[in-house]
């Protein structure tokens, strides 16, 4: 652990004087100054450790300041630190093959970030389609550019709206909730047949793509059922619809394989990527599409690009990031801990009135929150807060571990590097503020 | 100059085989294989070293692996890779008060690139105002996310129309064809006041902002008046819109000033701003707000964010960068410098039948091509090229000078570290083009 940074007031306050914080009312932020990090933990300017159990924004897979990620930035920053998007370079044939081998698809094309990949996906699949409306789901994230945003069935989208023309949305997997009022037993896959509706209304030869999220994350980490994906496969091949997996969060190792879709055996004609791409190293995200798709841009007009496509820094990041993925063996050590993480999941699930639900693949997994278990009564309503989770933030930081709650969801999704007894000691923390909100709801836990 | 790359043919096909290039048919793109620079240069795989009179697109303004910038990504890679966007770091209220003191606005809010600083600038424009409309001009490029592609006139944006609602486009003060029909004589700056007419028009209620590159770039680099910023200016402040300069291109040094706007005397609400920010050695876009619009986000919900925003190897680049601007005087030398290409383009304008228009400022500066003066019929169509075009860009090619043309424009755009020895080698190959085009266009340049 570093030593106390002098000045961290100072800076919190600089930083609240000269920039704006994301996502937030300025007055209501209180931003932790970090000043460096190791594997599972940050640093604070107080010289605290904290478990990073959000990975950042589940982004920092191989953890904190890992060696052999620094290194090959530093080489590629003594190369060549900037080549123009037009230019072939070494580093941009690594990665693009590397991304061809590890999606089963053809080409990438690079981006920045995960809105411009949504966004570039959605562009594509309306060139190459010649039609022009995309299917995405409401509990999604896709970005926070204006026709990512628009993608985006999270309220996020509302202060942004009407947006971009030509999205439908659709319904999700979500068994915990099921939007049809279905259980496992009179389940007929409504999540998907209903899709098919919305496609007869809509008119198939107007429908480019359906976009989802690999695992959906950020709005509830909505695991589907596994047949889920090769149904949606079948509706899209039988209408000529494109399917764009957005593996921006679910993908590079977060759930254990490459792609979260890759758990349910189909392959998608677009992936975008970002975030566990370089675990956020330097920025970074791609569009991977089919050999179809690729074979169409051939001869015709690609209508998109960005100054910094191809940035050869970020590319190096990629590649190195990648490569530690496999020399370490990390997915193997996601699916393995991963299990681990299911079980003691569902333990506090047992235990803790307030855990009406948890939802878990790989080292991404997340508890859902009630007042009551029968009647599922969320923690906090949509798109708000409460007391409840605010004391659970509050317990979980005085914990210094560091984690993402949303609505009422909780994440559990440390680096892919977590040891066993780090996910312990989290957890642990975890518990002691599950037992508070019991308590707060009037079922406190029973005593062992 | 370094080792010719020994695979650099293999390399090339494998960027084809595997990535796809930006805004082109992909059987047309033809890639430079680039190892490395160095100042004014880069070099290819084949050991040559290219006079890069584009500045890559615009942005590699300190020239190419400047080790002040290097050394600073470095450090900050070994310090702190990463930081989520909810944190403060010690870098973050560097750039933050840089900027403050550069623009002589308030607060900054971190992107990536131009897009998404336009993209987040236009946000909050409509909130700060409640108003949804945007004035923007025909002949701009303000990025390429759905957002800022629709903003722009340029004709990149057709293939993603209708695009976002609430555009609106005005004329530009393009006095070489003046939309309005006007010469310097009869001139009453019907650039300004026709849009002074479109606000009537729209409802003056209705819009919040009127968004302008601060110099118009890669739409044919059009200098505006100099009473036109202040008349712009004032019919902001008389309809309570804002007004959003957007420097990515103009910005940083390249008009040897921090905005190109500095040199007409106003301050815009909104500056955006990227390419030059950091040279491009990172990939980083900021938007910078008045005090009085960071005051509003004080208590109002700022809705935005990206992963990547703060990243603090991108601050940590832009710090550096703009201290080598400071350190070495660079924007003197620009201002300088760019007296002498100003003289030098005004004598090729003299020279060439072929030059109908020449426009400059600090090392910014376009030249326009026609087949005739008299009539200023364009070398080539909008939108389009022509045999002519094509000639000039291969001969700047085979003399290893990189250039940027489009239409019936060629840019002459160093980085800002170009020495008058090299300034006259490059515009030497330029004159050796122009030479040739106007033996195409049957009015051959006397010999001396």
């Amino acid at each position: 652990m570093p030593d106390p940074h002098p000045d961290t007031h100072d800076i919190i306050q600089a930083n609240r004087d000269h920039t704006l914080f994301s996502w937030s009312v300025q007055t209501q932020t209180n931003p932790i100054h970090m000043t460096g990090g190791k594997g599972s933990h940050f640093f604070d300017g107080d010289g605290n450790a904290w478990l990073d159990f959000s990975s950042q924004l589940i982004n920092i897979n191989v953890g904190h300041q890992h060696p052999a990620v620094l290194d090959a930035i530093k080489a590629q920053v003594d190369t060549m630190c900037f080549a123009g998007p037009s230019f072939a370079t070494d580093v941009r044939a690594q990665l693009g093959q590397k991304l061809r081998e590890v999606t089963g698809l053809g080409k990438s094309f690079f981006t920045l970030g995960g809105s411009e990949a949504n966004e570039n996906a959605m562009k594509m699949a309306r060139l190459y389609t010649g039609r022009d409306k995309i299917i995405t789901r409401y509990r999604s994230y896709h970005g926070a550019t204006m026709g990512s945003m628009t993608a985006s069935g999270d309220p996020r989208r509302w202060p942004v709206e009407p947006g971009v023309p030509g999205i439908v949305r659709a319904f999700d997997p979500y068994c915990y909730r099921c939007p049809f009022g279905k259980t496992p037993d009179s389940c007929g896959r409504e999540c998907v047949s209903h899709i098919e509706e919305i496609i007869q209304m809509e008119g198939p030869h107007t429908i480019a793509a359906i976009m989802v999220e690999g695992i959906t994350g950020s709005n509830g980490l909505l695991v589907p059922p596994d047949d889920y994906y090769p149904k949606l496969r079948a509706l899209c091949d039988r209408y000529g619809i494109l399917l764009i997996d957005d593996e921006v969060m679910s993908g590079f190792g977060r759930t254990g394989t490459w792609l979260a879709t890759q758990h349910y055996g189909i392959k998608p004609d677009i992936v975008t990527c970002a975030k566990g791409l370089t675990s956020g190293y330097m920025p970074l995200g791609a569009v991977v599409v089919s050999d179809a798709i690729a074979e169409y841009f051939e001869t015709h007009f690609l209508a998109g690009g960005l100054t910094y496509s191809g940035h050869p820094v970020s590319l190096a990041a990629a590649v190195a990031n990648l490569k530690v993925y496999e020399d370490e063996g990390l997915f193997e050590h996601t699916r393995e801990l991963g299990e681990y993480l299911g079980q003691c999941l569902e333990a506090m699930k047992a235990r803790y009135a307030c855990v009406g639900d948890v939802r878990y693949k790989g080292l991404f997994s997340v508890l859902e929150l009630v007042r009551d278990k029968a009647t599922k009564e969320p923690l906090a309503p949509f798109n708000g807060t409460s007391p409840e989770m605010g004391r659970l933030a509050a317990h979980l930081k005085s914990r210094h571990v560091y984690a993402y709650s949303r609505f009422n969801f909780l994440w559990v999704c440390p680096p892919l590097v977590v040891t066993r007894e780090e996910l312990d000691e989290g957890l642990a923390a975890y518990e002691e503020a599950l037992a508070l909100v019991d308590e707060m709801i009037g079922s406190p836990v029973a005593a062992d």
